[in-house]
Formats: C-alpha cells, structure tokens, sequence
C-alpha cells in the first residue's frame, strides 16, 4: 500500500450526505485519512464535524479560503482537497486550492459555466496539478469493463445510444423543501439548470467514457414541469457524435418508480452492450448472433484492467461506496506517483477536468438549444 | 357463442407470415371461419393455401377485384374481409370491399398515405361499415388494463412518455432479402418510409390507446444506418400532447438483442405506470409512495373490461395469438351485433380506421420534420 | 398440411376450464376439429356444449360408454377421443375408447393408481393405438430445447436437479369451494393425493423428459397444512437417480405469489440450464466459465428438433395454447402416420402412456414414504 | 459518533480474503481502529501486514496466545478482537481473548463442534464479555426488514420456507487448491463437514433470525459428489419447526452459474416474503390478495428498526461491506455502552454466540442425520 495520503475537505457538514459518502468511499481502502476541512459556513457546525472525525481543531477552518492558504503552507499539508459544496461554490473553492498547490478533487457538475471549467482546467495544467471531477459511476468495474468492451471492437462500430437518468423524489409539489431538493430549485445556486446539470452531466459523461464518442452538436427540449418549480426537471435530448452516430438522452427528477436509474444502452455494428447503475454487478452483451449473455462482476471475462477495482468475489455486491472509492484509488495512486515522480498520464484512471469542462459544454448547448426552439447546436 | 361468421383473407399465402398469424388468432376463438380468399397474385399457390384450409376452390380467387364483386353477391358472402398484403396495396384492396359492403379488417399501417387513409374512413362512414386496423398489442389484457388505470386517474394527470419499439432483425447489412425483408426496404411498397411505418405506427397507437393522450406536434429524426438501406431505420422522436405532456419515442430495426421490444412507460402526477409487450402477461404500477406492484393477468386488480378478455388462469401464459385474437373478438361481436341491429358505437373495443387515420398523420408529420431539419411539425 | 382430422371430447363442459383450453389449443392449427363428445353428465349441459361447438346433436352423447360405441362404429367416426374428466373416472373412459379402437389423449395424472395406468399401457400395447398424457409443458419449444441441450452433453454429466411447482390459489380455508377446487380436495375423486398428484406429476415429468434420468427412490413428506384440507397440499420430495445423482422436488397449493410456478434448474458438470414455465420463451444456460446466456424461442441457437414447434418469431409471445397444441401437433401427426401406414415409433414427440405409468409410480411411492415416516422407497 | 474503538485481528493475512473484508467493513463507519494483530503464524507474513495497516510493530504478534494475553494486560488495550482463522481454530483463539477479559467478534461457524461453541457460551456469560459471530447477510437492511415484516404478523402465522444456498466456485475437480478452496475441503480444518458448515449455517441462520422459528428435528442427506472430493459439497435438508411448518434447505459448491445464491422464501398464512442475497438491495412482499410489491432499501415502507441501517439513499447500491458494516456497527455500540455502563441485553443487534450454538447444533443433526440413512434427528 505505501504512504497514507492526508486529505481536506471542503463542504462536508453533519447533515451533508454527499461529503460523508466521500469520505466513507476513501476509508474503505485506507488509503488517504482527513485530516483538515472547512466543513460549514457555520463555524459550530464545522468544529462539530472536526470533532466527529477526530480531527485536530486547529485544522477545522472557518472558510475555504484560510484552509487553502494554511494547508498549502503547512509541511504537513494536505495531499488534496475535496470539494463538495453545492454547484455554484465549487469554481472559486477549486481555484484557491489550485493556486495553494493543491491537488483537487470536485464533485460534478465541475462549475456552473463552460468559462469557469475551462479556466480551472487551464490552471491545474499550468500548476502541474492533478484535478479529478468525480463522476461516481465511471468507477464502476463494469462501467471499466464496457468502455473495453467497447474499445476492443467486439460490438463493432457504434450506431445508436440511448442513455437515460431518471429519478423520482422531486415528484411532488412539496419536494423543494429540505436540504438536498433546496439548492438544486434554486437558480441563484445552479447556474440556470437542474435536472440537467444533476443528472444530465453523469449521462453525458458515462455515454463519453463508455464509448469514447465526442458528441458534434446536440438538440435539447428542457421542461419544467412539477408546478412550483423553477428550473427544468425533465429533458430531452438529441445527440449527434462526430461519428456520425446518434443518441437519445432522458433525465428527469419527476419518474416516479425510478430511484436513481443511470441506464446506458449502446447499439453497435456487432453487438449490444446495457449497463444499469442500479444492477451495476453485471452488465449485459448482446452478440451479433442474438447471444444474450450476463456477464458479473468478478468473472473471468471481465478486463483485466477493470477487474483489478473489485475488492470482493462476484455475488458479494459491491456499491456505489466502492465505486467512488475505486475514483480515489486512481487518483491517489497518481499523487503518490506524482510525488514519488513516476507519474505518467496513461495512469489516470478517473474523470479529469477534462471531462468535468465537456460536461459543462453539453449543458450549455442544451441550454441554448432549448431557449432557441430545440434547434440543433454545437457543443464547444 | 351464437352465429360463427365466415371471413375471407387477402394475401396470406403459403409462405406469408402474418396472413397465417391471423387465421390461428381467430381459430383460437372459434366464432369465425375461413371460406374464401386470394391468398397470392400466383394463382398455383394461392390455390394451394386454398386446399390446405379446405376452401371450395371457388371461393378461391385469383383477385381480391373478383373476390370483393363475387363476394359482395353470394348470399352466403363473406362477413369480413382480412387484408394482410403488404402496406401499399392495403388502400385499394380495402376500398374494394368497403364498395362491395363487406367490413374490413386490415394490418397496420393502414395505408400509405393520410390522404389514403382519410378515403377509407369516409367511405367505411359513408357505407356504415366497421373498419377494424390490427395494431395487435392493444388486443393484449395488460394493455387495455393500463388504459384503464390512466382513465381511472390512479396514476394521476401525464406528464411524460417514454416509449420505444426496438427490434435487431435488420441489423446485418445482409438483412433486406427475405420475403420479410424486401418490402420493407422498398420504398416503392412502403410509402418513404420503413421503420417508423412498422413500428413507430405501433408506438404512437400504444401510447394514444393507453393514455387517450392527443398528440400535437412532433420533432422527429429518422436516419437510415446500417449500409445499403435505402429508408429510414433508426427514428427518434419528440412528441409534444395537447396536454402540455411530451414524450420521446424511439424505433429501430438494428439494435441487436431487441427481438420485438414494444414498450410503454407513463409517468403521471401520482404515479407510474410501464407496460412491456415481450412480458405483458404483466403490468408494472407504481404509486407516489414508491410502492412498485407487479399485476398479472388474471389477478382480481385486473379491471373487468381487460379481464374479460382472459382466456387462461395467470401464470398459464397467454401471447401474441390471444392479443390478435382479442381484437378478432370484439370485432366479431360488433359485426354480429350489426347484422342483430343492437351494435352501438361503445361497443367497440378495437382499433379502428380512425387510429390508423391518426397513425398516418403521425408519420407523415415525422417525416415533414425529418427531412426539414428536425422542426417541430404539427399532427392532423 | 393434409388431412384434418375428427375428435371427440369427453368432459369439457360449459363451465370446464381444461376441456376448453384442450379444444382451443388444437384449433391454433387447424389439424383437428371437434365432432362428438359427451361433455357433462347432465345431458342438458353437453347439448349446450354441442350447439356451442356446432356438432351434429347425434354426436352429443349421454355417456363415455354410448360415445365410444357409436364412434367406434361409424365409417367416420372420430381419429381420436380427449378426456378431460376429473382423475378418478380417467381409467374408465380410456379403456373404453381404447376397446373401441379409438386412440386416446387423456389429461394428467392418467389415472389414479400405478395399477390402472400399466392396464391402460399393455391395452393400448395390444390394440395397436396411441396414448398421449397431456403434461402441457413439455409442449414448449424451450422445453423441447432442454432436452436436447442435455442430451447433447453441453452441460456434462448430470449431479443434481432442483424443481418446483408451487402454486398460491389454495392458500385461503375457504379456497375448497368452486367447482376447480373441489375435486381436488376430495379424496374419492383423487386417489388420496391432490397437491403432488396434480403438481408433483408435472415436476416428475419434466424432470425426466429433460434430463431422460430414471428416478431410483424418494424419500416424501406429504403434509395436509391449510386448515379444513383433507388431502396433502405441500409436499418435500428427496430424489436418488438410478446415474447417482440427487434432487429435491416441491410443490405447494398455498404458496401466495405463485401462479403456475413449474421450475426445473438442472446442474451438471460442465454447466447448468434452468428452465421456468411463467417464462418459457427462454431458457438459460450457463457454461463451466460463468457465462450465463439467455436464449429464446426462435433463434439460432435452439435445436430444429424444438424450434420446429414455434409458430411466430421470437419477442412475439408463444404460451399455453402453442404449448398444448404442440402436443397435439405430434399426436396427430403420428395418427395420420399410422392411417397411412407410415408410422415409426420415433416419430413420437408427446408423452405416453408410459410417462403417464411413470408419473403414477412416482406419485404411489412418495405415498409410501409419506406414510412410512419419510423414508427411501423405489419407485417401481 | 463519540469514541473510536480500537480492535485487533487474528487471521487475515496478506493474501487473505476475509479479513480484509472485515478490516474494510469496520473502516467504513470509522467507528473502531485496527491497532493490533497476529495476521499470520508466519512472522514474516503479519509483519508484513501490521506495516500496511500503520500498526505499531510490537502490537504486531507472533500467536494469538502472545496477543490475547499482552493486550489483556495494556492500559490502552484492544476493546474487542476479530476471529477470522480457518474455523478449527475459532474455539482456542476465543477461548484466549475471552479469558483475558477481551470481546470477541468470530467468523463463522463459530467453532467445529456444539460442545466447543457451548463452552465459549457459557464462557462469555461468566466474563460478561460480547460475543459476535458474523454471520454477514443478517446485517443487509432487507434481512433486517424481513425479520420485522414477519414479526409484525403482516405475512400470518409461517407455513413453509424454501431456503437454499448455492455456488458453483468448486464445481471442477480441480477446484481443491488455492488458499480459499483447500481447507474447506479439508475434513482436519474443517469439522468433518464444508458445504454444510460453510454455507448450511448461513441458511440456518438467516431463516432463524427472519422467522423466529426454532427447528425441532432435521432430515439432511449430505452428498459427495464432484470427484476427488473428501467433504460434502451438495445438501438437502427437511425441517420441521417447532410451530409444526415445514422447510427445505439445499446448499451446493458445484452448483454452476451461482455465485453467492443465498435466498430465502417464507410462506405465511397470509402472504410470502422473498429476501435474495444478490439482490439485497431490495425484498419483494406478496400480500394475500396477490398484490406482489417490491420494496427497496431507502422507501419508507421500510421499518424504522432496519432503515438506520442504510447509509446512502435507494438506488446508491449498498452491499457486502455495508452488512458486515452493520453487524459491527451495533457490536461497537454494544461494547461503548457495556464500557459506559449503560448496556442493555435488548441493545444487541448482531448475531451471538447462541446463534453460533444454534448454528452448530444444526450442523450436528444434519451430520447424525445423514450418517444414518437419512432420519429424522432431534436439534438440541
């Protein structure tokens, strides 16, 4: 295993779900302890979570801003920081860690605009520094594995993909209350989109990296539906890809019965390939003959370059914990490499900035698309 | 059981599919008998069909012009006519046996043109003659029951649709010989249009059957993928309702791994509800609770309007058969019903010409869209 | 397709349930029609059967007895005779039809000791005619498949067989009523057996139609668990077969949320096939290395031998109906054989009158160990 | 969250599978720290290991006798240890941290004889000490549901269960090596039993704590049936319970296809229960009338009792390491609050050393039974 790497986190507070699944999903392989945080804007709150974690007070920060320069100062500093505050901080958090010398790991989507990503993506290229966009469900091992699937040419060249990501718990008019519906109703927070940014981001992103497909130019249809709402909550959209491909994406927050359903079906030449988050133990591959086969898991056929992220034998499932933590495997294997000096780019094995900048072009073309009429738009 | 009626078929010879497919669906039941036909534009096989459904050899004709004008004479004539040629024949067969006063029942799509089948609805008006259109999936006892779930308001008002009729058969470049193949992919036989005309026609029917949704306009694009093929075989569509609903329909003929994949999901205020025809000896409901509830066929949930059309105990598996034979029944009734003189209009529980009137005018705007850029097209 | 035959039908009244099923499985292909029967006891019962099917009232007769003379004797008298009566009277008629020179297709359990059935065996033996048994299931092409997978030594050498047919229709105390369960829970019209006898015969015999293992011994425990039972409606079976390899057999009446849950898993070395009759139009197999396929009716993989039964292409559902009228697809394919003098007895492709024998000493010997304590009986 | 325990392993190696699946489960909640351990009786080996987890080298031990009795005598000794040594092994090593006043948490079957997991009863009841055996699958957040579901009396009094676990890991003669196949094959290591002991216990266990049923006598037949085998590797269990149902256990090691099928049915009088380990994420619930509704971790359907359980929202797949999680979860509660004087025996909700008991008086019946021609033996 080698060195512990020490890690802060920004954002994170008690209540916080998806700051306390961060750090669950890195303690599964002890691989980076927290160490420092600037876990709320409420400094009680903050040091109540620093208490909890067993962390050292002088550490528990009262604003992002004091943490970056500490830590970066410190000779103890923190390895990385991990930002999972909602959408709209994240550009400035990010950039003060950059420029801390900080290596980053930010929840998606990235930023609130394609500027800001870019600019994000330009300083940790010029700082030398290591910036992952965790997108939780490319750490999947059979999300791995259909990528080389696909990679290999054993489905052939691709023709359609039809990729969806509903979800159910914003179905009532009542569901803009509480923590987690809050900030994603709210514009001033969310950078003019909702459902789209939420969950439109993991589609596009997962389409990219199963497939390695650019998308030419998109046509995008984003209601709002749910009475009471502000921004969208149900889109559709038309892909074009630089193959000449096409695809159907889906994401809504009003699908009742769907719980957290990222779904991927892609079409190809040869053969089919359907990958489900919510049944991410197996993936299923369609042979040219009509061979259904279900492959899980922890099988032999399974890549070895995807297989090598299960920590249990098939029929132990495995999560989404795993799946975040298999991100920050790779990306903590890139420090340690970054550190050590042997670090080569092929060994990045997570979402980068690169994909956290197309997910925000993809938006924004949806964006324009759909305040155009739902014509056809390029994305940047 | 009463009177069993006498029909006649045109096409359906030796080696068609559906014609065959038919005539098993209607034994099934019992209440009409085969007795006249023109089975082939070959005399010898059509004679050959003849002797095999052991039909006096001179109600085999060598026209359907001579079999709707000898037909429409005999005092013993036909009840019913059943076209099953291929689509762009449909429009003069069926005007013939319409002006020789016999019903019609007719494979969808209709015709190929709105116009077409616009005539067709006048005339059966005109006339006072039934116009069956067998768009066999909502012969199914699931499907009818998901319409009465809509109308009952349990899944409270719509507010998307997604629906999608994939199937892999054509997926080879190989694929457009065959008889089954060929005129599909003809444009001369199919009015322009492949895909969407074979399966796109049973979507919309589906969805409109199910939710009584009308539709407004449509934002379609329909690509033709797989090399060689000359009309379309991958169709995506955005549907918006009168309602203010949208949907998103999808069709293909090259998804591998897709046998005959018609499905249906409808996500309304207070619940959802999904409908599979590759499994539609079930139903999925799901309520705003997120309670998932799987309703069988036969189960006492089954409204009495869908259950009576039930042959066999649940978990005794009805299919495609007893779904055609659905339609034939209801059918059936309303001609005997007609020649009683107790037939009234809510009697009838079929589809008739005016959804296939309704499919036409789907196609044709999806192809106005298509070929302008992918706009959005008003529906007739 | 040829000649189409003449049969009889005895019981099958206006209220039966099977005897209909029988007849509407046989008209799916056009093969047979019906033209005699005496379908209730109660004369006024039968004629109404009788006008319903539009046979000749001379041909309605008042008794099994009166039916098989009179048929026996006419030039054209019926090919063959259906009996569909409760279990108890099975014996009686078959021997009647057989007497009279009439072959014979009776529902299962043929009769209701091991005793009756070897009469009805070595009398069919004598007379030269063909029994069939009615286990519908084996019917099914995907059954059919299983067959030949095994046969074809694809999944080795067999080690064990898990099956199960559990229904929950009998789960309630007030479930006796009506005229379905009754005579199932009535000793005098069973043969002191009901659950294993109608369900256990069907696991029996789909366990050695697919694997073509002779069981050596069980060891049964019958249990009579619903309050107000009088027969058993649970019942364990252990099963040694004569190759050393064992099973466990289960069926049940009260088991809520089974329908007509008939499910065989068969295990061997070098792989495993599972088989599920409420989703019959696939089978899975899976190889020594994991992988698990999923194959369907109507593709390439499935054996000619079975997928010569299918009527429709795969993805439109085939049930029941096809799956009874498979049966009688053979059966009257070898009576016509036998008309012409062409008949081999390799042409059989139904259960008989053996398999019926077999059934009967399977049921006689679980009886045994069920009252002997649960010990190992043979099974003659 | 309040204090971090701290915990020592003996077991769980370099190559070891089970004690890193334990390390990485207990990780999960941060609530307990590794700080001790005797991984191997190689020194090389546990060095090895104590250097990867960061443990201070002298609390890096040569033998578990070496371990239990230091940490016994240290100020800030481990609060509990964690047994997870071949199963021979348990009862000495148990043994040794119970007497030096330590609890214990054991892997599973918790010793090889009843009378040893009797003594280690009756020893911890005299030290007042905790005693856990991880039996995993009772910590998923379903199994915890179903128990409640069944105490609620919603499914009615238990009529029958179907319980079965299989895998097909061992299914080739040459399955015997590598590290995890060896001593479970192994009679010297393993009890005189394997398959039975391995995974009848889970089945044992998981039907005890869903059901509350006491198993009064058991009828197994313990087979040897992949060649070169020395151990059961295929079982079939009948058992009564002492409210008069009845069940069926199987287990098997050659069973093709299966991965970790542990799966559970309960029949009750009033509705059915299916719990499926692989698919533990969600439970599916048939009421009397039929209803079959599937209900997922996270819905609020689910009882307050097991909901805490859950970390993540539905449709985040929780798994393996979330169940072991839980078990350690409320052991770790149980001990802080035996260390604040605030324990009370209704806190626990882990599986005990009494299930551990039950577990091997189970495994001893089964033996006896099989021995002796397949009887009925009494469970003690």
């Amino acid at each position: 295993m080698g060195k512990v790497l020490s890690y802060g986190m920004v954002g994170g507070g008690p209540d916080a779900f998806i700051g306390d699944a961060h750090r669950r999903s890195i303690a599964l392989d002890g691989r980076a302890k927290i160490v420092a945080g600037a876990f709320s804007r409420k400094r009680e709150k903050s040091m109540q979570m620093a208490e909890m974690l067993n962390i050292d007070p002088e550490r528990c920060y009262d604003s992002y801003v004091q943490m970056a320069e500490a830590e970066g100062k410190r000779k103890d500093g923190i390895d990385f920081a991990v930002v999972v505050t909602p959408n709209h901080s994240h550009y400035e958090i990010c950039k003060a860690f950059l420029n801390a010398g900080i290596h980053v790991a930010c929840d998606k989507p990235v930023t609130i605009s394609y500027q800001q990503a870019k600019e994000l993506e330009e300083l940790a290229r010029q700082k030398g520094l290591l910036f992952m966009v965790t997108y939780t469900y490319m750490g999947n091992v059979t999300a791995k594995y259909a990528r080389d699937i696909v990679a290999s040419g054993d489905i052939g060249e691709i023709r359609a993909v039809m990729a969806e990501y509903p979800q159910g718990w914003l179905a009532s008019e009542d569901d803009c209350g509480g923590k987690q519906g809050e900030w994603r109703c709210d514009p001033s927070q969310s950078g003019g989109v909702n459902c789209l940014g939420d969950l439109g981001t993991h589609v596009e992103n997962a389409v990219a990296a199963m497939t390695g497909l650019k998308i030419k130019k998109v046509l995008a249809r984003m209601d709002t539906v749910v009475p009471g709402r502000i921004l969208d909550d149900n889109d559709m959209v038309m892909v074009e890809y630089e193959n000449g491909a096409t695809g159907m994406y889906w994401t809504s927050q009003f699908a009742i019965g769907h719980d957290n359903s990222l779904r991927v079906r892609i079409y190809g030449s040869k053969g089919t390939l359907q990958w489900f988050q919510e049944t991410q133990e197996k993936i299923t591959v369609i042979s040219e003959d009509g061979t259904i086969r279900e492959i899980h898991r922890g099988y032999a056929a399974v890549s070895e370059a995807a297989a090598r992220y299960g920590r249990l034998p098939s029929g132990h499932p495995e999560g989404w914990f795993e799946a975040m933590g298999n991100l920050y495997r790779s990306f903590a294997e890139c420090i340690i490499a970054k550190e050590n000096g042997t670090f080569t780019a092929d060994m990045i094995d997570y979402p980068t900035i690169e994909e956290g900048v197309e997910g925000l072009a993809f938006v924004e073309a949806c964006l324009e698309s759909s305040r155009n009429g739902n014509i056809w738009v390029d994305v940047k």
